[in-house]
């Protein structure tokens, strides 16, 4: 973490000591906006406007929700009262009930005066932990990437492609799939990103273009519609996206398009990769189309577009007829026969329950 | 064509019984808006700027840009200076050529006095026969619906997924991929049509849906991104497509993002349709992914996007980082073996060489 550029979150504790600073990623390519959490309600509208986004970031976010709200009141009824709130506001990343599930399990057994700095220390420990296991992911993901490399020309460009934002903005640093893409960078090996804008809300476009270009990753920007056809002309080596829950049984919940950029990776024998930390994994369940509840957004999202006039002053244009339906949901399921590998903290795995048993031994036997 | 709605064409000849009158589809569908073209020149900027698009349009703008020309300069010079100029306006679509040559075989062995007139007939003629092969198109594509909606539940309506508009805007009437819809619409059926919104250019979100809107043909925008996730779903019975262009093979170039859907139909046994005339034939190629052009777009089609803003004042926004590197193919390849079947002026058939032989034997044969 020498790096001054890796010292840069996107979520840390304000200057007061208690509150909590975000970078509001609806702002996000056009101005770098710093937004301040006061409350448990500051907190859960940031998740519920992805002012914060992105499975890990949630759940920490969530954390530091539990910690405001313990801070105002630390009573068994505020501690449940904040877990409700939080809870409910986004339905289909697993991080979210597992870091308020942490909290509860740190905060309930203590006495009520004990409750504020303990929810505080361990927000912090899952900060810490998470930017350590992206940095796992990182470290994994690059033998990955290593060896790919190994089969191009040499001086050839490794071609990624990934979709919506597994980024650094996704999480604490480093970012999910994005780990291994810094750490290649960093290593000097050559790289290029096509970075699938994501529509409806363009957080490829928008994010990863935004923070692969800050720390000088060569990317291209395309259609969520061109990954086809760029798969099927030979112009990608390797598909890393992230993930916001994944069974047990390995079928992977992520942006939706995740699935057509798998079909396409399996059709044409390309290597689909899901980079994720252990928190991602749902190990209650194992069918992920039947069990996996996908979030259904704002129809706007879709008939309407936010973006840039000039240089920073934003606007919002409509690009269907006035009154038209629309349908948006905002995630889909990849099962895990079309997974080449998970690359997590702990490793590099095939996509299976028996790959996932392997990595973590004791969170699957304690099912 | 009694229905009065089926008499609103997307070009038509303009009162003074020269000019052309088209309506003008980079306003839509903000503003119904006429463009007239007075000469080969506006002909061939209609075209590339797509102020008319889809490839049976395309084919009968570039019949009358060189009836224009040989009303200005009816010499052999000029019939040769036209047809270079409006052939390289766009490169995917068959259809422009095709009417090129159909021109050029009608006029060229006239004399000078005589082309004219001849030129303007036989455009006229294209117009006509485009509207009767697209409602032919209908009939045959109303046979496909009406069985599959036996399968269902008695009054469930028939989920039909497009892409794009090969609707009445990418032709003169009736459209190629709506043809049937249309049909099945005014029979009564229960239909239901999820409109694949078409990134970058947003044709499936501006113009499909406002012409299926228009007619009142129950639709619901999705981001590009959804189709996958809503064929797993079971929520579409069937995709139908247009095409740019066909090989004697029975590959198939379409916009961008086509390939996808296919990819996803294929996985989950949905029938996927594409739906064209004759002219969007090229006997001459068998290997579409070896041999069909694909046309490079504007990147500032990836990187911004136009829409209204209120009512109908439109202005376009940027959704990446400025400067960001972007990469806009337009259209993609379906191999024939992802397709179920091709719905043709002529019939109903397998896609394959087979297939087309069995429809099409003259033009077979002649090969």
């Amino acid at each position: 973490m020498s790096d001054p550029k890796n010292t840069e979150r996107s979520l840390w504790l304000g200057p007061d000591g208690w509150s909590v600073e975000i970078i509001d990623q609806t702002k996000l390519p056009y101005e770098v906006a710093i937004a301040r959490l006061g409350s448990v309600e500051d907190a859960a509208r940031a998740i519920v406007t992805m002012q914060v986004r992105g499975a890990p970031l949630i759940g920490v976010t969530a954390a530091y929700g539990a910690a405001l709200a313990l801070r105002e009141d630390a009573s068994d009824e505020s501690l449940a009262a904040a877990d409700a709130l939080l809870r409910k506001t986004r339905p289909t990343a697993a991080n979210l009930g597992w870091a308020l599930d942490e909290m509860h399990a740190r905060v309930q057994p203590l006495a009520v005066c004990d409750r504020v700095s303990a929810a505080y220390e361990r927000a912090a420990e899952l900060v810490e932990e998470d930017v350590a296991a992206n940095r796992a992911i990182g470290e994994h993901g690059l033998r990955v990437l290593r060896s790919l490399l190994e089969t191009k020309k040499p001086g050839a460009p490794l071609q990624i492609l990934t979709h919506c934002n597994a980024g650094r903005l996704a999480t604490v640093d480093w970012g999910t799939a994005t780990a291994p893409i810094y750490l290649a960078h960093q290593s000097g090996l050559p790289i290029h990103v096509w970075v699938s804008e994501t529509r409806p809300r363009n957080q490829g476009a928008a994010l990863t273009a935004w923070e692969l270009g800050e720390r000088g990753v060569p990317l291209t920007v395309i259609a969520d519609n061109a990954a086809g056809h760029l798969i099927q002309r030979g112009a990608v080596d390797i598909v890393i996206v992230g993930a916001d829950r994944v069974t047990a049984g390995g079928d992977v919940a992520n942006k939706v398009g995740t699935y057509l950029k798998a079909l396409a990776a399996n059709a044409h024998q390309v290597p689909f990769y899901v980079a994720f930390p252990e928190t991602t994994i749902d190990w209650k369940i194992q069918d992920g189309i039947a069990e996996i509840p996908i979030e259904q957004r704002d129809a706007r999202e879709v008939t309407h577009v936010t973006g840039a006039v000039g240089r920073s002053k934003r606007a919002e244009v409509r690009v269907t007829p006035e009154h038209t339906a629309a349908r948006n949901d905002a995630f889909d399921v990849t099962p895990a026969r079309f997974v080449t590998g998970f690359i997590t903290d702990r490793g590099v795995c095939g996509a299976s329950a028996a790959g996932l048993k392997q990595l973590f031994p004791d969170a699957a036997i304690n099912l």
